[in-house]
């Protein structure tokens, strides 16, 4: 574990996973665009880089947990960017939720400077962060996801390799889709049943055992709806870019999704709403709104 | 154990489910339209009823399991319907997928009368009905809840007393209503997958430990989908029917349901193509055609 | 012109279509449940009846212009309904937007009376009723059509004979679900033009002359959006209701219909917001405010 | 009218409309990628270019109507694109349907150039363009729009300066896309009508003079629907890809559009069954197949 890894953008998500490499004895060089954000990652032993490129050099193996592929793009090709420090036959790994084919541009553009890389998004959220259970879905060669299968477990739970490279971006915005669509049938129905008298949580109880359950349902509608919390977990806005990226696949290969899009709209409302910020599952309040209900468990 | 219960519509699962209260010992009286159908339950110990009316007069408690509102209505009501013969204190216990305001306005009529209702609907299907693993949701008095409670346990293995009369079609219309929407998701994801040169397998195995799981995903896709087998499981038909009662539901009351009625609108493109009778996932059959794509798993 | 005719249902439409008979020469018999709303035309010569029966006991031919298919079967069939005074070969010529199947029924019931009956809804709106121009859709047999022709030429400029009974029912609610399927892409169309820039009454100007027009655009859009009126018009709750007769029918005889669907939904958040009673054009209002413009007209 | 002007993009379009411009007079050069499409012209006394930037040294403005905005960018700033040959103070004259985005970086470049352009869709369709009654949408500077009037006055009867660069475009999409959403009502419409028992041009002749009213089934839906003639007009490939620059511009610029998602989704289902190059109005026999029946006029 001697060789130092790096790791660029110390957000919600990347602050635990970072402090996980740290407490699993990998030395790391961390950098954010907001100085701040590393401070408590210094405190527990890391070092502070003063850009992707700084970073690069003292690393042959480079994490990236940023917003969306343009941020990613930005940080690898941009001006004191990664490429201005990565060495041949070092490594990006990048675990963002990025666009398979702006993933499969870098990759080829790496590649012509000797570079590898992997794209290894996550599922899981906060929780899974803190608590080293992230599902993570790697797409890339498969000698160079071998060889940084340890690192990722450190990270996550449970690895899995996908196939090429964008292969784990897509699998990850299809994953994420199938969860958006989840969440409308959830919100529909909980309000649905609440106007028709129904305790939600008995809803919430019953369909968990049933045909009808879903994460979005026994996890999601229990911590967030039933609770009446809309602090993120997973944002309106970063659902909605997941989103952007399925149906944009679905567009560019000639594939019909008619209820992905119809969940992207309707997440188009909620942000239009001012919901951006606010946990995914607070589109049930606009139809809460519009069917005069509160989705709030009955008193015991 | 002394007292006869009769069971009305011994059909795909009826047969299993009265079966298992044959096997548990129960005096069985059993009805179908179709005469053949009783024959392998006489062989079993049942007697045979000649119509409603007859079956109703020998027992205390009749169970009803048929297609839809509309049957259980003639076959309580109709001219030698069970309201002919059952006693004041008698229970009709409906365990079909029955409209609630149809069960509503039946059960006051026979509250009229001095019998009892419950609305007792099951999920899970032939599979859960075989093994008597069924989830049941039952709308009625607590008292009779109660009596019927030990009939109910010998037929599901979670029985859930949810509210008043209505309450039990009501979730059960929202249950599978959340599952048309979760297996339109996973249709469009499995589709695109595919389409991107992902294996479908490797997506199920991803998703179903990721945000994006359903029983739609890890249960009915990896039997029916994968496996390219839309023997019926759940019907299109049915599950249009459930979609019917539950958008028609959120007419009634004032709950927009977009997702809802986009899933009924394209299980009505499936049953338009023939597919009425195919197990509902067959759904997928319409995107794999526009996509160009079949969802197999890859070669080990 | 001897024969007295019975008008029922003096609101907003019933009102002007009442005065061009009186206008005609045509004695009129008038009856309403707000009895003050008969009172201008009683001034205007009619004579008003105390109930629907003692309406037909005067008239051979009686409209009805009401809110919807209950409310006709009651004051047809209701305790003192019309049938207890229409005498044999007397005709009932309903103009309201009533349901097909209701229709159906009802037209049967009558013959069953020697009553007979065509559906003659309209569509025009107030400006039509006033002026006289409204079309009108007639179902029901090809001589009773040509019997209240020369009634029907009176109110209306454009008098069709579509087919037999519930045929103009059904017309009717099919050229409204086309309307709001149109005024839902009016509406989408101008919020983002207006987002993009542009100067709505320019869209309105361009597009009225090229192949995206419509009267929902052409008409209804210049009248009430760019005009930021919302005085109906044409309710949301009356368009929703006619999207469900629509939609109902799709239900009933197979027809998938994503569209129409799509648009009732809508109308449906628009009710649930409290603008149930604007006129449907409010719809826009939800794009709006997602959207965070307003469609007004640039200054010259 | 001595300065040549030069036209590139010879197709179903631009070949009548090239052709009205010889017709008025305009000395014409003439390019396009298929060599043989040009031969015609040529017959007519055009002159050929050998490539977009040969065609530029000889003009002094230049239209292009190509299928994208991907060809235009390539045609314009390619290998031996038009910048290679136009000089400071000429004019691009863009008449394809273009998206808003590239065409406003499109004029930047230009601009820095030296180089005027606007954006000039047009709607109307092969008929249009044929008899000159098309009509067209500009954007771009005030003073570059009425340098060039005389020459669209020639193509079009209807000339619209509509704003700034890629005004024009947005307005085509947006013209567009109320008839794609307007197309989708009427096909339900019929359908249903037909499966009802109506006579569809009984349906367009009354609904022409309603308010459901639009170009999509007065115009299109007589030509094509009723006279059972997918032979473009207009293909459901152009009309997805306006849909497409539509719902692009709606996501960019967070406008839900719910209707024209919709719409994109269904046309995507069209192509994949194959009717990509059909006319647009051939998505109406997705419904008929779904529904089993046939849009035809009945006898006379």
């Amino acid at each position: 574990m001697g060789e130092r890894i790096g790791f660029i953008g110390i957000g919600t998500m990347g602050t635990p996973m970072s402090k996980r490499l740290l407490a699993a004895g990998y030395p790391l060089v961390v950098y954010d665009v907001r100085p701040a954000a590393v401070v408590p990652l210094v405190e527990l032993g890391a070092e502070a880089a003063s850009s992707p490129a700084d970073l690069a050099e003292r690393c042959g193996k480079v994490i990236t947990m940023l917003p969306n592929s343009s941020v990613v793009e930005e940080v690898v090709l941009g001006e004191s960017g990664l490429v201005h420090g990565l060495k041949r036959g070092s490594v990006l790994i990048d675990m963002s939720s990025s666009a398979p084919d702006s993933t499969k541009r870098l990759a080829a553009t790496l590649a012509g400077l000797g570079i590898e890389m992997i794209d290894a998004p996550v599922s899981g959220g906060v929780y899974g962060a803190e608590a080293g259970t992230l599902a993570i879905m790697v797409g890339g060669k498969e000698d160079v996801y071998r060889e940084c299968l340890p690192i990722l477990q450190t990270i996550g739970s449970s690895v899995f390799h996908i196939g090429g490279h964008g292969a784990g971006d897509t699998l990850k915005c299809i994953n994420n889709m199938m969860f958006a669509v989840n969440m409308l049938g959830v919100c529909e129905g909980l309000v649905l049943g609440v106007k028709a008298g129904l305790d939600p949580a008995k809803i919430v109880e019953v369909v968990s055992r049933s045909s009808g359950r879903s994460f979005a349902l026994d996890t999601k509608a229990v911590r967030q709806i039933l609770a009446r919390n809309y602090q993120p977990g997973f944002t309106t806005d970063l659902l909605y870019k997941d989103l952007e990226i399925a149906t944009t696949l679905g567009r560019q290969s000639g594939v019909p999704m008619l209820a992905a899009n119809l969940a992207l709209q309707i997440l188009s409302v909620a942000r239009g709403r001012g919901m951006g910020a606010l946990d995914n599952s607070a589109v049930v309040k606009l139809l809460e709104e519009a069917a005069g209900v509160t989705v709030m468990p009955q008193e015991a």
